[in-house]
């Protein structure tokens, strides 16, 4: 196609480099864009309140008309998580595989709390398969499986006017995966037998040794503590883990336990999963939560969110025996089928120690391998670098402690050093004639998500609320009326600062120390009531500081009266 | 003694049970209180602005006059870091090694702001051996060295009216410590001979297979590190691990460099061991951090403090490139000889990957054996039950997921499991003809010290710093006459909630409905304040929920005009 004939590439990540999480990647080529992946991110303690981090899509919004499509390489959060409220704006095609599509959805759904036949009407959401084979614009985007703790991962091979790019999607090798569906290596190698511009690299464990185990090495671990327990089973676990809660739907059938869902998601995500046949679960296999009771301990397995600490999840409930229909008790063994997410630790930390405190087995990482990662280690990325054969390589999925040491290995594997593309958030990259160049930005950030306010929770309400945190707040309320008079006050009540009781003396001298400090200043000026305010500030903070050595937000109010 | 003729002993742990931090013991016989060791915590994220965590000492207080000492049992802050706040109000004799009572003095000298004279006339501190015998009232004081990440640790062979009483203090067993001073299991094996009534066991690593690596295995990483780093070398851990230092100091020497110390505690830390013997640093060898530039990059070692991530600690600036003096650049190597303290993870790996974003070298814990514990795992306790004989053990410094292991553990070695004595903060457990009985409780609770302020930060201050954190503040101000009639307002003030500027129209919405609503209400009811707070709440709060789903704190303040 002539419109295509420029032969230049931009790539751009508007999210999920220099990062873990809300990976969206756009492929740019004369007017046509294709976006891969729509990812949010949970936000980290910096961000007290907030429920979602999500990318900014300005540029996406500004070139609305050149975009082709969304292509999602699978179903986690951090993939496919702001579709909810990219795609309203963007409403473009959506490609994805049979599950991943499921997974949308059914998050689609939820988000608009629209039904399935208006969703379908609305937007345009494609299933696709990895044989098929997408032209979308200038790009022509084929498909290959990857193995990933989630099933029915793709990567893509994409023809781009400027060259091949292959995308890993987030993988790992699984020799023995628990679905048979081994990673389409056969198709990287006869990419690499072309001549491949560009390999964007999952790079979650670039600093791990070796290989990362196989899926299965869970299913062998939950057999073997399957045939010596001799009460109640609890597995918690990600919802999307559909091949591990495959493996103990396989140890439960083997040593004749019911096995019951707990939690949402994992409800959900078994529902979609099962439905469209990812999750074989024999007949009469699942009961209710409450029917769990009423069977003997040794034959019930309960499997359960809150593998991550989080605080109103299922097991964390039953940890704190605040659980409606679960109560744990001694004899029950749980296991932590999960590791936890970096941040996560402490909350993970307390769950543990709280089911040990009721006086329940619980087996978790020291126990043996009770979980294994769904991410490549460095053996497993040499193996694609070896096959790709790319001319430039862009670490993804990764922090600086990741792409650092991918650098290191892709240059000991003979990628020049200067083709280690590390892209910062808003680059835009342009390849052309074999030769990449950065060739400016394009606005890039993160937009947070709280309660149902979208963006509207920025800087210096975060800053705000840090503060509020550490030191609670002292208001103080003056009442002046419109010549300056004070007439009321000051008034002062705190939260999240002192035991107000009894530190009753301590409030009343702060009143007495601004009052008297008014007395003194021209009252001439008190119309002005920023200059009332900083008396004010000028007053309580040194009195505060060198009393309790403590800097809370202090808000002066004035009423007009 | 006649008066120590009952034969009864009580055990009641104030902290460091159930937990790892703030570490206190008493030991009770007729009229005679022994303490064990007087440690602080650090604040977990449920306790926003909190400083530190210490003991409730309400019952020490109450019973002053038969406490015969403190014993430490060697110098990190969960073993003596309340004693600033403990023994102004107790002032009773304190025992400790050397190094112990080094770090015991430079701490008092910081919280008073006393001279060394002052402390020494004003408090009872005394120096004791391992080989030294302390008789307090009913009790008598043997010790045995221990092996520790601090040196001159020591455990406890206590002499009580009940029996023998074994009390490991923190320890792991290192049979190659760098100063070559083994712990003293002979003498464990003596008491082993004589009838042990209890061991009280460190179970900080009651979790971990095998045997704790030796602290010279670090030090053959630092010597193999240190000989291929051609840059500046940076090493990061905690000052008080005297013997990690001693070990880069040796690196140092082995390889042309000097050594700068940055950071506080480091430098303060490493004065005191210098001091009294703990290290050895050749002549010449430690340069200021300034003039470290003036050198070149291959011969200069910088010892910092900032392990943890802490946000205001020396390495933590420098990856931010926000230090004075130290600027990390390309080429720099950061070795982080320490592991993350649970719940520190994330502020640790954000330092690491700062570090990577720069440029340096990071070398942590995937990269081998930078870092070893200083707790004994599964074969060194079993090691330690074995040796001592105990018929009553209870752990101490550990969670429940410490606890559980190593209860197993010791019934596996056939203490009875009724004789594992898994004690709460609090409870007072009586041995009496060798036997364990509980026999009530006292006083235990956390004091949260804040600034100056010790103790005026409770549950309710915490509950608020919790909301205004996720959710912010919003006052609203109503003056009012004493009649009840409105004179101003509704004025909304709001922090930490939503960017105001941006949402002036939701404001001034809100103002409306509460003064719509106030106009319905009965206005002669007015004049109670909590009715017409309440009015604005019930008009606030749906208002504010519907329209952004969050739920900040509302505060109504009415002042009288």
């Amino acid at each position: 196609m002539s419109i295509c004939s420029n032969k230049r590439l931009s790539v751009i990540s508007l999210g999920g480099v220099t990062e873990i999480g809300k990976n969206i990647l756009c492929l740019e080529a004369d007017d046509d864009i294709i976006i891969i992946d729509a990812g949010l991110k949970f936000p980290d303690e910096s961000m007290p309140g907030v429920d979602l981090v999500i990318p900014n899509i300005t540029y996406l919004k500004k070139n609305r008309d050149k975009i082709k499509g969304i292509i999602l390489t699978h179903g986690h959060e951090d993939h496919i998580g702001a579709l909810p409220f990219i795609l309203p704006e963007l409403n473009v095609p959506v490609y994805g595989t049979l599950l991943t599509m499921g997974l949308v959805e059914r998050k689609l759904l939820d988000r608009t709390k629209s039904k399935t036949q208006d969703i379908k009407k609305k937007f345009s959401l494609n299933v696709i398969t990895s044989e098929d084979k997408l032209e979308l614009g200038c790009f022509k985007v084929n498909f290959f499986r990857v193995n990933h703790s989630i099933p029915d991962g793709v990567g893509l091979a994409i023809e781009t006017p400027a060259g091949l790019v292959v995308h890993t999607g987030d993988f790992k090798i699984d020799q023995t995966p628990v679905d048979g569906k081994v990673m389409e290596l056969s198709k990287l190698a006869q990419y690499g037998e072309r001549e491949v511009l560009l390999l964007i690299c999952d790079t979650t464990n670039a600093q791990r040794e070796g290989y990362t185990l196989s899926e299965k090495a869970v299913g062998i671990t939950f057999m073997d503590v399957f045939a010596r327990l001799k009460g109640r089973i609890i597995v918690t676990t990600f919802a999307s883990n559909v091949h591990r809660l495959q493996q103990v739907i396989n140890a439960a059938a083997e040593y004749g336990r019911k096995v019951a869902l707990s939690g949402r998601s994992m409800v959900g995500v078994t529902e979609v999963a099962s439905k469209l046949g990812y999750l074989h679960i024999p007949d009469d296999m699942l009961i209710e939560i409450d029917e769990a009771k009423s069977i003997p301990d040794n034959q019930v397995v309960i499997v359960t969110t809150g593998s991550q600490g989080e605080p109103t999840a299922a097991l964390t409930r039953m940890a704190q025996q605040s659980h409606r229909q679960v109560q744990i008790k001694r004899g029950d063994a749980v296991i932590v089928s999960a590791n936890p997410i970096p941040g996560n630790e402490r909350l993970v930390a307390r769950t543990i120690d709280s089911l040990f405190r009721i006086g329940a087995e619980v087996i978790y990482s020291v126990d043996g391998t009770v979980h294994v990662s769904g991410h490549a280690s460095k053996e497993e990325i040499k193996t694609i670098i070896n096959l790709v054969k790319p001319k430039y390589v862009l670490p993804f999925h990764g922090e600086y402690k990741h792409m650092a040491p991918f650098a290191k290995l892709a240059v000991e594997m003979g990628i020049k050093k200067e083709h280690v593309i590390n892209a910062q958030r808003g680059e835009r990259w342009d390849f052309h004639n074999q030769e990449a160049t950065l060739a400016g930005t394009v606005p890039v950030g993160e937009v947070l998500v709280d309660g149902l306010g979208v963006g509207d929770v920025g800087n210096i309400v975060l800053h705000d609320r840090q503060v509020l945190s550490a030191e609670g707040v002292v208001v103080v309320v003056l009442a002046v009326n419109r010549n300056g008079n004070i007439l009321a006050g000051p008034d002062i009540v705190s939260r999240g600062f002192v035991y107000i009781q009894e530190n009753k003396d301590f409030m009343n001298k702060a009143k007495y120390l601004i009052t008297e400090e008014l007395k003194k200043r021209d009252a001439s000026k008190f119309k002005n009531w920023s200059f009332l305010k900083e008396v004010v500030i000028e007053v309580l903070s040194p009195f505060i500081y060198q009393h309790i050595g403590r800097r809370p937000v202090i808000l002066p109010i004035i009423i007009d009266c």
